[in-house]
């Protein structure tokens, strides 16, 4: 938890104070009241936990404890958190209405007085907010710096000319998304093993859309869906929030658990299997043909849909297994992204279906969001058919492996045993402490790591943590991580 | 129906003739298969629906027969048509699996062999495929040579130089959306009398994302929800795909009716109000200050929420009344977007929600797309700052104000009768026939309409059309009209 009895023994820690002063705009004071109200938005503060003591806080952050105390009075003022005579500071329960609300507080439709569950979601959206500008071994991107080309502006130059801009700007565009970028998605699918008309792609706002859209067709509330596990927290939270039944399916070195795949098969008749074959998050694992091979006979046998998530597919092996590619997209979706290599913010992801899904997955697009941007789907068409954007994956692939030797060592010397091989994007250690506890603390350093219960369907207590190499092959990570870890 | 007993009378069309000779890669007959090809995958020629005579259709489109047949045979291999024995080419039931699939039928989940109804969905897909140049008076934007403005390349060059590009593009970027943009929507909603902090606002791909987020936080299957009727087809079509009990409010004059949304109150206890209170669509109607206030009223007393799209805002008059300035955005949720007035392809719209409802809302739009695009948020919000699109609105309302004056003229020289008073952007017009049936014909000749179906919960066979004012003004579409609606 945030409020550690250890933390008083820790000295002031210079990135933390170097944090508080780096801008001017604001006091100190104010500085450090919006970082805890930051995080009691966020909920990374819950209700009801205690603010560190004046005395704790000020040493942690180099500050004077009349600053701390000022902070906190300016967050008691702004009726975030309550103070208890005797025993400190602690989050209120919920966050304070306007005062006009308060005076009518039948107003408040009886849904919203419920406190919020400590959701994923918000677990999630904490990842959404790094603070300060240190590497994020818990991001589940690349660092900006890795992404920066020269090409990717002078593809957003090509496409934003007056004329140019007009034309993908001034309509809605076309429903299954810009036909050029279909077109060359199509080129690069066939590439892989995976042909496709570009009239069984449709462009989504990210990869998390397409799985979004996926969801939103062939499932209604209920149904039951097989995700793999440890899986991606987002997957799950979103099936949750659709009402839908969640079937964990254990996630091997070689692919899924077919016994307990067929179980389920027999018990609740699951609608879809959501899968990452290719650096399973957070493992890092490849499926092998013989476990695709199966898992799309289970699919035949008990006539179930398959949603292939190839997120990591510039940065995957050559000749990786493919569900999709074997099932030649009969009863399998493919869906992938750009978020890992080109622009995590651009929100251009994919989907390839078989020919008689497309029409539904295509109007529940429209209903969503009628279309999606052409400006930056056309720019990323240019990216992609130049082949700068293949050759820039190929640089990155490099260079990932020469951060993931680093950062291997690194992690092996601090302590984390790798539960799976090292592969791809990410590790997936053990820590031996709770993860999720050291979240918490970490925080107060700066350092934003994945906690191993972000990836698990029911979040429990978990000492595994995925952690991003790319962001974690310096030293000074692994220095407070031990720090924290040993206290 | 697209095949009319009357079209054989019909002298061959110089603009259709036109439209098929526009191109020249490909020939007369691949573009006479791929233009009815199109028509049946949108299902604008539905299941079982006979195509024209091949002499009919060689008439209409001044084409040789030879031509026809020729096109007909290339339908008829894609496996699209069927023909049958002195009867001509019927649409067939399914789009044809592909011969590996037909091989294999029974891998075709169960869920999947049902022919798919013909849902408002498939409508409104249509009305996204435009064909040709001609204006289109059943579209809901404004035409592009309206919205063209230097100030729109020029901002998105602003915020598209590497570093910028780099800044927004390379991260996920704030869940919320863009702090510029929000900062700037707070202020113009300010002037709009409505007070809301940044942290209030949360950009959306669009306006309909907005609704979408909004239906997905605060409801759950089988909840009821009440929507304005006439009202638009995305947002009924939505509501049933979640899997909501639409309880349609008869639109008036100066607001819904009170006595139908209190019985609805007593009955249903309804979740939701989805409403346009300003340039309604398709009628135009303004809400009245009373009826905003009655409406609020039955909001407290019955505990439902209400969301306001106020997508027509920047052509709406001044001083319109908002139900959520009047309620100070406790109960009410403020949509809006820029597809009316700046680039209807951008998909920026936003939400402004009561702050304790944000946290869910934001919770809700990480899940389906994880944060939207800030180069075009980036840009939008330079296009506001600068006061430039203030002003090409202002421009905007003059030219459609002359256009509206034409168009009114033209269109009661028609025979049609404004049902409700001209305003704003929508004209809702009586026309005597049956407009379903009309769209089809008026397809042939290359013009989109939007039937009065479109606008009603329960699909039924309507008289009514909605026109949109801005390409109802020249007298083209109106001799075309005509002669369909008396032939």
């Amino acid at each position: 938890m945030f409020h550690s009895k250890d933390s008083r023994d820790t000295a002031p820690d210079a990135t933390a104070v170097a944090a508080l002063t780096r801008t001017a705009a604001q006091t100190l004071t104010e500085q450090l009241a919006e970082r805890f109200a930051a995080r009691i938005r966020d909920r990374l503060l819950a209700p009801g936990a205690r603010l560190p003591s004046v005395r704790q806080c000020a040493a942690q952050h180099g500050l004077n404890p009349s600053t701390v105390v000022a902070a906190y009075d300016l967050l008691l003022a702004q009726g975030l958190v309550e103070a208890r005579p005797h025993r400190g500071f602690f989050v209120r329960e919920r966050a304070p209405l306007r005062d006009a609300d308060a005076a009518a507080p039948a107003a408040a439709p009886a849904a919203l007085r419920r406190a919020a569950p400590l959701s994923a979601a918000t677990l999630i959206r904490g990842m959404f907010h790094p603070s300060g500008s240190l590497p994020q071994p818990g991001m589940g991107v690349l660092p900006p710096e890795w992404l920066e080309s020269s090409f990717m502006p002078a593809a957003v130059r090509k496409v934003s000319g007056q004329k140019a801009l007009a034309e993908s700007s001034l309509r809605y565009g076309e429903p299954m998304g810009d036909g050029h970028l279909r077109r060359v998605l199509a080129a690069r699918l066939q590439s892989l093993g995976l042909p496709a008309d570009p009239t069984q792609i449709i462009t989504t706002v990210g990869a998390t859309h397409a799985l979004d859209i996926v969801s939103r067709t062939l499932l209604k509330p209920g149904d039951a869906v097989m995700v793999e596990e440890p899986g991606w927290a987002v997957e799950f939270a979103r099936l949750d929030a659709l009402g839908m039944r969640i079937l964990p399916v254990p996630r091997g070195p070689a692919g899924p658990d077919l016994a307990v795949m067929a179980r389920y098969c027999e018990a609740h008749a699951p609608k879809l299997f959501v899968s990452v074959s290719v650096l399973h998050n957070p493992t890092g694992y490849c499926l092998s043909p013989a476990s695709a091979h199966r898992v799309l006979q289970l699919a035949q046998q008990h006539d179930f849909h398959i949603v292939e998530d190839d997120t990591y597919s510039h940065i995957a092996p050559e000749h990786a297994t493919r569900m999709s590619v074997l099932d030649g997209l009969r009863r399998t979706i493919y869906v992938s992204g750009f978020a890992k290599i080109l622009a995590p913010n651009w929100r251009v992801g994919y989907l390839v279906a078989p020919p008689e899904l497309t029409e539904r997955l295509l109007d529940t697009k429209l209903l969503a969001t009628l279309t999606t941007p052409s400006l930056l789907e056309r720019a990323l068409a240019h990216c992609i058919e130049s082949g700068q954007l293949r050759r820039h994956a190929e640089r990155i692939r490099t260079r990932l492996d020469a951060a993931r030797s680093r950062s291997v060592k690194l992690a092996q010397a601090a302590g984390c045993r790798f539960v799976a091989e090292p592969s791809g994007l990410f590790g997936w250690v053990d820590t031996g402490v709770d993860t999720e506890a050291l979240a918490q603390r970490m925080l107060d350093e700066d350092y934003l790591i994945a906690p191993g219960a972000l990836f698990h369907a029911a979040r429990a207590p978990s000492t595994l943590m995925r952690i991003n190499f790319a962001t974690t092959q310096d030293a000074a990570f692994w220095k407070v991580f031990r720090r924290l870890v040993a206290s």
